[in-house]
């Protein structure tokens, strides 16, 4: 194996943690703030109310009782308990903090001698264990390790992380080359390993996790995790290895959460075949498997995907995991390529699949985000199987993740977030300072706020939505722009106050969808800037019915600072009386229930 | 006949002349500038030293010597001196004013005792008078009349406006009901004598001018327009009655004039059968034979039009005369409808392919403007026929007739043009102060200057070019938008210092073609609010062959205070390095020669 540390792949990006960027941005400061005061809190309660915590004391010894709900729900512990770690490296507070460390001594408590953990099976059915490849021993695992390394970061408490440790250490001791094969049905412990070497640099994990992604699609899962109920090998993408990967299918979270492992170790080896994998599958996940809002999976009954162009708006599932799935897949992707074309599918998600996920209020949830709705679609509190709020509240505190990246010659901005930002470059850092209404207006303020010059590209993506741009350096007009993979490449000698102003062009846009999309003839979407927008019966209510949008359509576009947490509503207007009021497709059913719809009639006479 | 001053069609406007209007405009006041020190000089001594003013003096006998030049000669020293007439409105030059006095001088004394008055005749071929319809004496007349209108508007010099009406007198002695049939083979004429009759209030004129619409289409013009060169009655307008008209055909300056004619009489009489026939002939025009420039006519064979959709760009036409006479008769379309669709097409012929056919040192000129050169095109001083720098001398500095109108309700702007205005409402006046960069920029802030209140509707026209805007009054965001025929109407009681912003989203836009358009396939163009873009070879020396736009190309908007007067270029970036500028296509030829292309080839992949 190579050397993990050798850069292989050209363009190849660094990512810039969350911990590095303060967000002093209007659109998401208010999110941030919810996430901490209400969705935090809310979750913890859940997972309380539920018996999600008091597994733990019961698998423990420290209490009598039963498993408690669903085999998989250790899961949302520790995905909570990685939301706390990562408010809590940005947000301080003691008191969560030792409840949390209650909470990781009964995890910890919990394991077993050999390692050994997941509630299920410890209370209910010892003998079962490692029986069932669909029974998301390695999935919940994955979580433990991710929210243990987030831990250890947040408090350098490590515990948790010596628990994640000894997990995988079990895993490694009980499978692989020439021990036992395993296909984890649902994937998630590919991508945690890989984190947890970087935490360690223990290869064992590393290796695992390669050996982990090695095992698909050579028939191990057979009637351990498919062939048994009604679902064939495509549903776990067990059906082919990696390598001669073409088309997505299945289970939408599960193949996010595997194109990330895969691309976190493609990164690292440059393994061409999975690299080509990589390539057609994204074709295959971007070009003809996406909604307008980055959701994916159009299918309830395999929480997944169908055939191509399959894109039905009210049935339509787009669970809010596999929209958060999307973003972590994309950014990688973005690592790896250094392509604005994987921010764009970032940002997508983002404002749009992701977002719809949670209520402005930050205590309710969509686990299904359908792109129209007859009324009777609403958030609520919580799930049986409740992984899509416990996704929101670790996805919404580092979203700081996402703007900023780095390579050896450059700074890369990849999403347009007001924030500070401490990049290191060449054995130095570069501070920036970045301003803008972003998502609601185009122009873009990059101020260097370090102390000394550095020579560096500032890459500046080029977002795709967005057709045409000003960039000015220090006021004046830049003479010859260079843009490469979709990224404005600004070289100079940056200094102390320089400043790059950028207007991206930000008119209303009315999209298609392509044309095999049969739910979507004789219709059209509107979006500004990233903005997906919808139209909702409570803004439209006589004529929602009705509306519709001709090619004499204009559209007003108009800020709303008291609405809805402070919104620009889209106003259609036409000739025919038919005005429509569009708010963004993230804020819908945060008042009262009525339909709602994504696309709209388009009448072309 | 009914009342003239009744007003019988709905929505229609009264024009705002440009005597109203006090344009500051950083975009059209040097052009101005340019035609007071340029353009007026350039075209007076060109009159002078091609003998066109000297034919007057040997007409009148103050002089020997034989007709010089072409037989409609005289429209050009007319149109000369309708435009010394507006320059003189708003710049008083006593001393151009005393050479045109000398100039009105001879041509009063040219005039023969029963009226008639054109050089050629007179000097030439005295017993063939009124015997070929094609020979442009009424087209000439016409032009009389529109300088002697004018003049007297300027300098109240009643000395020219004797001659027209003399002039005008003699041909209702001539033709009419009970005396000689007429069919001006170039008309011109017509909207002409709706002017004199405005001016004198003498019914005569309009009656005539009636009358000779009502000439065409019988038959009248065989063998003495058309049927005797390789013209058939379609050349001339002159193959149906004006009812029956439904598609244009023939010559393109004389189908303008007369549509604008008919659509001055229509606006008067409500005439449903003309409203009809120019509904059909404005989709024919602009729907199906129209370039992008708001040029029309694309053969030099007929200087007119062909068949639908054939738009060739290397050998289009597109006589600048013509894109002038779009100007008059959408204009006068839009007082009659008052409908943004006819000022839309003001906009594109004015800020493309009339505006094209001017140097910007005001003194070369383009007669034909095509969308394709191979850089063999150029501007000349002169031609032998030249309408259109006189036409030009005229247009230029009447600009402010198209800013806005008034009705009974209301204050329409129809082009945003810096400027202040003071526009008759309700027997009072509503003086507005309009602050804008258009057309580099689509910000317009108009502000109520009246010393009074006034409710009444401010109608902005949403230009077509625009998808989405923001408006606000006095800061606050406006609540609801209405829109009517394309305008945005803005109702209160306004009060001094009320002021009105409105954001018009300006991002570049890709345009196609229809697909009807051959010459087009496969080929994009690229337009920023009103203006057409072109890529000139000075600015793409090496690839200009290979420029191409891509799905992936994004544009850069630059401003150039310092380049072709201040324009803002457009540089496309893509991904193949195919880099390239591209310039309005009102500026092109204007630096060292070279090829020059409107429509840019297009690759999908």
């Amino acid at each position: 194996m190579k050397d993990l540390n050798e850069k292989i792949v050209n363009n190849q990006l660094e990512p810039i943690s969350f911990t590095n960027v303060t967000i002093h941005d209007k659109f998401w400061e208010p999110r941030l703030k919810t996430h901490k005061s209400t969705t935090l809190k809310a979750c913890l309660d859940q997972c309380e109310k539920t018996g999600r915590i008091l597994n733990f004391a019961k698998a423990a010894g420290h209490m009598q009782g039963e498993f408690e709900g669903i085999f998989f729900n250790d899961s949302d512990v520790y995905k909570v308990l990685e939301g706390v770690a990562y408010s809590l490296m940005s947000h301080p507070d003691p008191s969560l903090e030792e409840k949390v460390d209650g909470i990781i001594d009964e995890i910890a408590s919990a394991q077993q001698e050999d390692g050994y953990l997941l509630c299920y099976f410890i209370l209910k059915e010892q003998d079962k264990k490692w029986t069932d490849m669909d029974k998301h021993e390695m999935y919940c695992g994955g979580h433990l390790i991710e929210a243990a390394v987030a831990y250890y970061n947040a408090t350098g408490k490590r515990k948790l992380l010596d628990v994640a440790c000894k997990l995988a250490d079990h895993y490694d001791n009980t499978f692989g080359p020439g021990k036992r094969h395993w296909v984890p049905g649902h994937e998630e412990i590919e991508l945690a390993l890989v984190k947890l070497y970087r935490q360690t640099k223990e290869e064992r994990y590393w290796k695992l996790a390669n050996w982990l992604l090695e095992q698909r699609g050579h028939g191990y899962g057979k009637g351990v995790i498919w062939d048994r109920k009604d679902w064939g090998p495509e549903y776990c993408q067990d059906d082919k290895p990696i390598r001669e990967m073409t088309d997505v299918s299945g289970h939408a979270v599960r193949a996010m959460y595997l194109y990330t492992a895969i691309t976190d170790i493609a990164k690292v080896t440059g393994d061409q075949g999975y690299i080509n994998a990589l390539d057609r599958l994204w074709e295959s996940v971007v070009l003809r498997n996406m909604y307008i809002t980055g959701g994916i999976g159009p299918s309830k009954h395999n929480e997944g995907f169908t055939e191509d162009y399959d894109m039905p708006n009210d049935t339509a599932y787009c669970e809010t995991c596999a929209s958060v799935g999307m973003v972590y897949w994309n950014h990688r992707m973005n690592l790896l390529n250094g392509d604005s074309k994987y921010a764009d599918v970032v940002e997508r998600a983002m404002y749009n699949g992701v977002l719809s996920g949670i209520s402005l209020s930050g205590d309710k949830f969509f686990y299904v985000n359908p792109l129209s709705s007859n009324g009777t679609h609403h958030r609520v509190e919580w799930f049986n199987t409740s992984c899509c709020p416990t996704q929101l509240s670790r996805f919404i505190p580092s979203i700081g993740d996402y703007s900023y990246a780095s390579s050896e010659q450059g700074i890369w901005v990849n999403l347009y977030v007001e924030s500070s930002v401490s990049i290191p470059v060449e054995e130095s850092h570069v501070v920036l300072r970045q301003k803008t209404h972003y998502p609601w207006n185009g122009k873009v303020e990059i101020t260097v706020e370090s102390d000394r010059k550095n020579n560096c590209d500032l890459n500046l993506r080029f977002p795709g939505w967005c057709k045409s741009a000003q960039v000015y350096i220090n006021g004046e007009p830049v003479q010859k722009l260079v843009t490469e993979k979709g990224y404005i490449k600004l070289n100079k000698t940056w200094e102390p106050g320089d400043t790059v102003i950028v207007n991206f062009d930000m008119p209303v846009e009315r999209v298609h969808a392509h044309p095999k999309v049969k739910a979507n003839e004789g219709k059209v979407a509107i979006q500004r800037g990233p903005l997906v927008y919808c139209i909702e019966h409570v803004d439209n209510e006589k004529k929602f019915e009705s509306i519709e949008i001709t090619p004499d359509t204009k559209f007003l576009v108009k800020q709303n600072p008291d609405l809805l947490g402070g919104i620009t509503t889209i106003h259609g207007i036409s000739e025919k009386d038919k005005e429509f009021v569009a708010i963004p497709y993230y804020v819908w059913d945060n008042r009262e229930p009525g339909p709602m719809n994504v696309w709209i009639n388009e009448n072309k006479n």
